[in-house]
C-alpha cells in the first residue's frame, strides 16, 4: 500500500470486531511510526500510553459518551503530551550533537518556550496530532483500522490513567478491524473553502485568493 | 515506498535546493493529502495557504529567524485552521448524510465548542498536526523532503498573509528537495520515557507503567 493509497482510504472506523486481536509485533510498529512524528527542536514531548487492561477500558469508555470503540479496539492508544518536557534535561534531545550545537539548541528551547503557557500547549497539540497521524497511517499499511476521539471527559480520563499534573492528553487512536464498510464522505469542502494562495481574500483589497483544483469529485 | 519506510525516511530537510520546482501536478496531491486528514465532527477547519509569490517568501523569511526553508523550498504550506468553522453552517459538514443524522451532529457540535475557547484552539492545532503529518508523508512518497516550521514570529506572518482574525496559523510545511543528507538522529528517547501501558506511573503507588521495547537501536 502506498502512501497516498493509505491516507485515500483512512476513515475513522465506528464498528471495531471485539474479537480481534492485534499481534504484539504490529503494536510495536504502530507505536514506533508514533515515536518518529516530528516534534520542534526535537523536545519529543508525545507520550504513548497503550491500555490493554479490560477494567480500565470499561472505565475509560463510562466517560467517553459510551462509545464502543474504546472497549472493542484491538489497541486503545491515549495520545498524550508532557507539556513540560522542554525544560526537563533538554541537552538529551540533542545529546549526539557536537556539544556548541548542543548549547545553542539548549539556549533556543529555553528562549522559546519560557513563560509561554499557551505556546507550550499549542506545541503539544501539535506535535500530538502528526504522531497520531503516523499512528493511524502505520495501522492502514498494516491492514488494520482506526478512529481518532475526542470525545470524551478529559479530566476523568486523566484520573484513570493517572496523567502526571504536568501532562495533557490530545486524543484516543483506537485501532482494529472495522467490520462494517465506512460510509460515502459526509460533506468535503469545497476547494476554495480549504486551499489558498499567497494570501487570504481581503475583502475590498485588490490581493485576490486563488482556489487550487484538487478534488473536483469526492 | 511504503507508509513505514516514508514514516522512517521522513527528516527535517534543512538545505532545499532553490533552484528545483515542484510540479503543480504534485503539489496537487500533497495538498489533497492534508486535506484528507480527520477532524472532529468533520468541521474540516484546516486551511492550507500555498506561498508562490517570491516576494511574499521573502517576506515571510524576515520574520522566520532568516531561516533559508522558507524562501528555498519549492512549496511553501502555511497550515492554518478556521478555529471558528464549528459555527459556520456545520450542518454542510454533513450535507451527504440523512437528515436526522445530520441534525444529531450539528447540536453535537455546537454542545461541544460552545464557549469553549481552549478547546476550540485545542481542536485546531490538533487537526493542523494531523494535516501537516500527510503532506510531509505525501511529499516524501513523492520522491520530496519536507521541514516543520514553528520557528516565526506568528503575529508578524499572520499580517503579511492576511489571516482572518477567527482563524491561527499553526506552522509551516516547506516542501523540495534536500541538498545535504540528513544527520543521525540527535537524541532519541529511551521507549520507558515515551511508551506506557495502562496508566502513568503512580509514586508509592501499585501500578506499574511498562515499557514497550520498541526501538532498540535508533
Amino acid at each position: 500500500m502506498t502512501v497516498l493509497e493509505a491516507i485515500e482510504s483512512r476513515r475513522a472506523a465506528k464498528a471495531f470486531d471485539p474479537n480481534h486481536m492485534l499481534p504484539e509485533a504490529h503494536l510495536r510498529e504502530i507505536l514506533r511510526a508514533g515515536a518518529l512524528a516530528p516534534t520542534a527542536f526535537n523536545i519529543q514531548h508525545n507520550r504513548l500510553l497503550v491500555v490493554k487492561n479490560p477494567e480500565i477500558r470499561r472505565k475509560l469508555r463510562a466517560v467517553s459518551w459510551d462509545q464502543p470503540q474504546v472497549t472493542d479496539a484491538s489497541a486503545l492508544i491515549v495520545v498524550c503530551a508532557d507539556v513540560q518536557a522542554w525544560r526537563k534535561n533538554p541537552a538529551r534531545y540533542w545529546r549526539n550533537a557536537p556539544e556548541k550545537v548542543q548549547d545553542t539548541l539548549v539556549d533556543a528551547i529555553k528562549a522559546f518556550y519560557t513563560d509561554r503557557d499557551q505556546a507550550q500547549r499549542d506545541e503539544a497539540l501539535r506535535s500530538s496530532g502528526m504522531a497520531a497521524m503516523n499512528l493511524m497511517l502505520a495501522a492502514k499499511s498494516l491492514g488494520y483500522d482506526s478512529c481518532p476521539m475526542d470525545g470524551f471527559d478529559f479530566e476523568a480520563v486523566a484520573k484513570i490513567i493517572h496523567l502526571p499534573d504536568d501532562h495533557l492528553i490530545s486524543m484516543f487512536v483506537a485501532i482494529g478491524r472495522n467490520t462494517v464498510p465506512p460510509k460515502a464522505r459526509s460533506g468535503f469542502l469545497e476547494d476554495h473553502e480549504r486551499f489558498f494562495e499567497d494570501g487570504f481574500p481581503v475583502s475590498g483589497g485588490s490581493q485576490a485568493s486563488i482556489a487550487i483544483c484538487v478534488s473536483p469529485s469526492v
